[in-house]
């Protein structure tokens, strides 16, 4: 019983450790993302090549924290509310790299145009801002196993939607325009779908979190019968 | 003894079936990209209409499959190899579905567009057999568990890239000369990207088999690193 309780504990706080580790990877990409809104706005070269050496070290998170789910599950054989908790992280895990690589993209354009003509970002700022914001909320959802938060996200999901597909109509007339600003109004283009995809693994992170607190798995479920769930 | 063989002779049927499965849908994901090319170079609405329905069974199989591998690690508490391997099948059918989605959005496109006049797509049809082949090849790959095929994967999606960049040269000059064609040939544009992340994708599916296999995570290594492999 005692031996039972000890195994126990030291197995909370191994679940208890990675769960930390988490939410440490998500807060670096949270700043990768914020610092590579700040590279683009003020044409930071300094800061852009920082971002790039640092999304080496969220790469290496991803796959210290996935061999970390694989060692836990080899050595206690957890059982279903804890096995899924540990396979949600390991997916987790790499929607944050891909969110960490957004940033790395968006630093790689400031370092090839530096010196160039820049189309207008200001509302890339402002969606970037709204990415970074629900990303910020689907780690606190995370961090609580909110599943109501994470059907909440949801909705966060659909301003972006929509910012997005306003600031693609805004570059198209830009380039309609002005064709010779194509080719530097493509790269804003490019930037703007990559922070789009942010609230899409934004919102696979809430999936994995009501598939690990409800045992369900919403990922391709309608929003109406998600919501029935929050 | 005797239990124990009948056990690991069962156990050892589920990890097939399994793996069955995950051919099947890799299967079905490549018909369903075979198919979105022709409906855009045949303009098949008709075709194009499947496509869009047929993916609910591509998103169905892989929740169907991700249950199947926690149903069996929660039974059978595999150790290292065997728990690897499951590991990897619950991260291929994500990067499956995803290419799934690709021919669902080509599939889409060609709805939209119906009766429109269409821009040049006939370098964007050899950049989707390209894609699918390599598709096939990385299941292929995952069917023999070869390592050397899986490293192989890295100079198609070489091929991939260059095309891709090849293409959108060729449509930035498009936009140029005609800007009153910029709004159908950036959906040509994205239609073209999303093809172009079918490599990536397949090359996520390689660095599985290696991690598989030789129990080394290659996410993230340099080409050179993970030729010395194979």
């Amino acid at each position: 019983m005692e031996v039972n309780k000890h195994i126990s504990g030291q197995f909370n706080t191994e679940l208890e450790t990675i769960r930390s580790s988490v939410l440490a990877m998500g807060g670096m990409v949270e700043q990768q993302l914020s610092n590579a809104l700040e590279a683009i706005h003020s044409q930071d070269i300094e800061l852009a090549r920082n971002i790039v050496e640092t999304d080496l070290k969220v790469n290496a998170m991803e796959i210290a924290i996935d061999e970390e789910c694989t060692r836990i599950i080899a050595k206690r054989q957890p059982a279903a509310s804890d096995l899924r908790l540990i396979l949600m992280i390991s997916k987790t895990v790499t929607d944050l790299e891909r969110m960490g690589d957004v940033a790395d993209k968006l630093a790689r354009m400031v370092v090839k145009n530096a010196g160039r003509t820049q189309p207008p970002l200001v509302s890339l700022d402002s969606m970037g801002r709204l990415a970074i914001k629900m990303l910020h909320d689907a780690l606190d959802a995370f961090a609580r196993m909110d599943v109501e938060a994470a059907v909440r996200l949801y909705h966060e999901d659909d301003n972006i939607d929509r910012q997005y597909e306003s600031i693609i109509r805004e570059l198209m007339t830009y380039m309609m325009e002005d064709p010779r600003t194509i080719p530097q109004v493509l790269d804003v283009l490019w930037a703007a779908r990559s922070i789009e995809r942010i609230g899409d693994r934004c919102q696979h992170i809430s999936d994995y979190i009501i598939y690990c607190v409800k045992g369900k798995d919403v990922r391709h479920t309608k929003i109406e019968d998600v919501n029935s769930l929050g």
